[in-house]
């Protein structure tokens, strides 16, 4: 497995694979690697015939006061679980790297950007745009790998990708959950003992919309409502910042079920403590 | 020579060409094909094994109340002339195949976007970044060409490319003039009689300039002034939009030469009646 720091070494040692005809698979991350990275590493090395994962703590996606600072990373575990599952390049710039000074070119997302998280989150869509847009143009993959705990990404990046007309394939992958249901997330380690102890309780509210539509029920405003008072009567829930019914392609928000609907995004973003949790389910009808 | 008119079909085609080795050239243009363009088709002539050239009048670098609707157009002759030149490609797609409906990305180009002409056309570089990413990435060429008339457009592309890691090389070429010195440009057929008499006046401002440099002036407010006043001076001049001295790198406004300056950019912006034209010249010390 190549590790690599700089752009240009990323895109040469990609080339020679290329030109070899070999398949790219790409899967980007923060580092701090659990099953749900993993998850995507290998679908991508079933997938394809040379898997590079990115490790960058992209500080444009992240606001002010946010946990840029804290944010957890092991690089060298993150490299030993990359290499066992069969990555064959490591890319890991640093931020001026990422963005030397003078640098000044962002992706505005638009609409789908300003909604759910981005409502929170001012300014982080387009971060996330911008170094995802950076990284597939420096890695140039066949396939990219993104996780559906990240729903409203996945959206955003696809949209990015059709409007800028990029030839890569986004291939978004189930959460992986805790056994008591948890999403699986590098915050989750930021969490007290109790916080853990009650953080499935987003997945529980999830379940429970599903279970009510499955049962007949129409009315989103009112599961959104008994989810809601759900999640707050939890101790160490600090704020709901939305608990949303959404389509599931456009983002429009949902506030019935209508006959012709196949498919809802059920999706929530919770302070579990000091600790911003987000997770989504699907619900088929 | 083939035209195309959807995006699919014209990366069809340039797939073919780079799996042959070739090297492809690309000139973006709105069409309505002067000398000016040619010079850059035949810079890619010389320079590369296929040239493809794109004719889109891009709706999204219009502001509103802009010549959009009234912007020249001849697609019969362009194609004429363009394969005269040996051009090999035509990307000739529609606004609704460039940005259909529930298009949302643009490219942010920050404060270069917001001076000299950015000032007067709000957006203006907003779409043309987004055009010419999403053509780059269409026509993925090895080289593009770009006239030096439009000066700003130039920095902020290679801005564009070198931000966001795009693997083309961005050449510019000179600004192809009438024998009277008025820049070519498409705009020019908005000209009466008259006002077409009185355009040359920003090249003589400019080259005044020059002149005055070259005579040992080091005060560019005082250059600025005696240009600004010299405009006014004709009936043609409608309003200075700027006149303005700048690096030629970064656009850093200039308000002295020092003696470290090798190059200074001379941009200006003067209404002709109801003809917006821009023109510029650097400045060799």
């Amino acid at each position: 497995m190549k590790i690599v720091n700089k752009i240009k070494d990323c895109k040469s040692v990609l080339k020679k694979l290329k030109e070899k005809g070999r398949r790219i698979g790409f899967v980007p991350t923060m580092g701090c690697l659990h099953e749900g990275h993993l998850s995507l590493v290998r679908a991508a090395v079933k997938e394809c015939d040379s898997v590079a994962v990115s490790i960058f703590v992209n500080p444009t996606q992240f606001g002010p006061g946010e946990d840029l600072d804290k944010y957890p990373g092991n690089f060298e575990r993150d490299c030993m679980m990359a290499e066992k599952e069969g990555v064959g390049l490591i890319f890991h710039p640093d931020a001026a790297e990422m963005y030397p000074p003078g640098y000044g070119t962002f992706i505005e997302v638009g609409q789908p950007g300003t909604i759910m998280c981005g409502q929170f989150r001012p300014g982080h869509f387009r971060g996330v745009a911008t170094v995802v847009m950076k990284l597939l143009d420096i890695i140039s993959p066949d396939r990219a790998y993104f996780g559906e705990k990240d729903y409203q990404q996945i959206v955003i990046v696809k949209r990015m990708v059709e409007d800028l007309n990029l030839d890569v394939e986004i291939i978004n992958c189930p959460t992986v959950r805790e056994k008591d249901g948890l999403a699986m997330s590098s915050r989750n380690r930021y969490l007290s003992r109790g916080e853990r102890k009650s953080a499935p309780i987003l997945h529980r509210c999830l379940s429970m919309a599903v279970g009510m539509v499955a049962k007949g029920e129409r009315d989103l405003a009112k599961i959104r409502g008994k989810a809601v008072s759900e999640l707050k009567r939890s101790d160490f829930v600090k704020r709901v910042d939305y608990f949303d019914f959404r389509d599931p392609v456009t983002l429009e928000k949902k506030k019935v079920i209508k006959g012709t609907d196949k498919k809802i995004l059920a999706a929530t973003a919770v302070w579990i403590g000091g600790t911003r949790l987000i997770d989504n389910m699907i619900i088929k009808l």
